[in-house]
């Protein structure tokens, strides 16, 4: 998928939404548990429900790997589900790796060849070598932390290097040599919002995925009016609040009133 | 396993040696690949032939998943293997993984507790609140990459932070703070030994893996010099050099032979 085909599914749709699938087990409602694939029945249920509204899905691939073999196999599902629902449904596995060369290979492999996903969550700690490999994939994306959304950010992240910019800058410079608009994305977390003039100095049409919605504190009025590129360009990811809005009967009811109040204001 | 735990291996074993298993289907003999379950079996000949040698093992996660489901299940019967082969053997999970608190306890939940590792690889970028859920687990370990061994390294780890100080010597000023020399180690790799001695300046007792010696050029002998402890305190990877020493039926007797090669020149 191309920046510009995204951006036209964002215009279409009017909503810069991504769902994020960070299913925890013990928070889904009671009645799926007797399901074969409980994972993959509360995926479907909140794909269904929101699959007109959301841009992007971003699964969590924590919460699968931590239930093994069975969580893996529920992730294919899921992934299968999406791509089948919508071809034009963006789908990004949110995994934070960043390995040598040899192995950042690997992981591109299994991400983009075995599984299919869009995109893969990286961390630029390892510099170049440990990103390159991902954007030898037509169609498919990097995602690279930039400035996230956490309390920790601000041990490294914000730190000034040379000249006096912060690291994340240093980050976002080095990095947009390295690929294109429509092969690299950034994450920036919706809490830093006074930082997104300075990223869209240095990276005005690349994409940023905003997670930080919601349960971690972010605004969504002051992302949209930050953080868009001339385009669109942005994916705002709301998880918990979404997956969680409901925990009976009709969650998937509830699920789909939350996404509709993430794309209120909508605006390009 | 603590530190004493593990210094008290080395000694017995007069060895620092880690086998990384970054086990790659299109490496593996020929022979191996009408078996049900070839990377396993091809570990299981290597961890054989090299148990009594090694202090460590460490599957690199990237080329299990690759596979799929079917790779998560050859590395949870590999831990498995590893753990009733001799239960002072220590297990690595290398994931490099590096996510918010929530996403980190998920991931802490499935190395420790659905696979038995005793530790996981960890990027610092993201900060405190990434690496802190790993270190709740009794006799569980962290391992924070501070100097990794790759070219990308210089990107970011090498540049200068405030105060002149390169930003992996202020990842391990502050690490250092959150655990200890019983659940905490770092990744410095082996082609970057002019830096042991500010290492050891900073983190004089805590453990260091060290990748890098063999296929990336690393120094066993500069890594031996400059990077003890006063205990030990060194895990010294090879991946490539031992698993892929000889590729025919006497494929493990070859790898044998080149752990062996690891161990001249040990002295603590």
């Amino acid at each position: 998928m191309t920046a510009s085909e995204l951006n036209l599914e964002i215009r279409k749709k009017r909503s810069f939404l991504c769902v994020g699938l960070d299913v925890d087990m013990a928070r889904i409602p009671a009645h799926l548990h007797k399901e074969a694939n409980p994972v993959f029945a509360f995926n479907r249920a909140i794909i269904d429900a929101t699959a007109d509204l959301a841009i992007a899905y971003k699964p969590n691939l924590a919460f699968y790997e931590a239930m093994g073999t069975d969580g893996m196999k529920q992730l294919e599902m899921t992934v299968d589900y999406i791509r089948s629902k919508d071809p034009n449904l963006f789908i990004i596995a949110d995994a934070k790796r960043g390995d040598i060369g040899n192995t950042a290979e690997q992981y591109a492999r299994a991400f983009f060849l075995h599984f299919d996903f869009d995109a893969i969550t990286l961390s630029p700690y390892m510099g170049r070598d440990s990103i390159e490999p991902f954007l030898q994939f037509p169609g498919k994306w990097a995602i690279v932390l930039a400035l996230t959304s956490n309390p920790g950010a601000s041990d490294f992240q914000l730190l000034n290097v040379d000249q006096d910019q912060p690291l994340y800058e240093h980050v976002l410079m080095q990095a947009v040599s390295w690929g294109t608009v429509d092969n690299l994305m950034f994450v920036v977390g919706a809490t830093r919002s006074d930082h997104f003039t300075s990223i869209r100095r240095i990276a005005p049409e690349h994409f940023l995925l905003v997670p930080g919605i919601g349960a971690q504190g972010g605004s969504m009025e002051m992302v949209m009016e930050h953080g868009k590129s001339s385009r669109g360009g942005l994916l705002i990811n709301n998880s918990r609040g979404i997956l969680y809005a409901g925990n009976g009967i009709d969650f998937a009811e509830k699920a789909r009133e939350a996404a509709q109040r993430m794309l209120t204001g909508f605006a390009l």
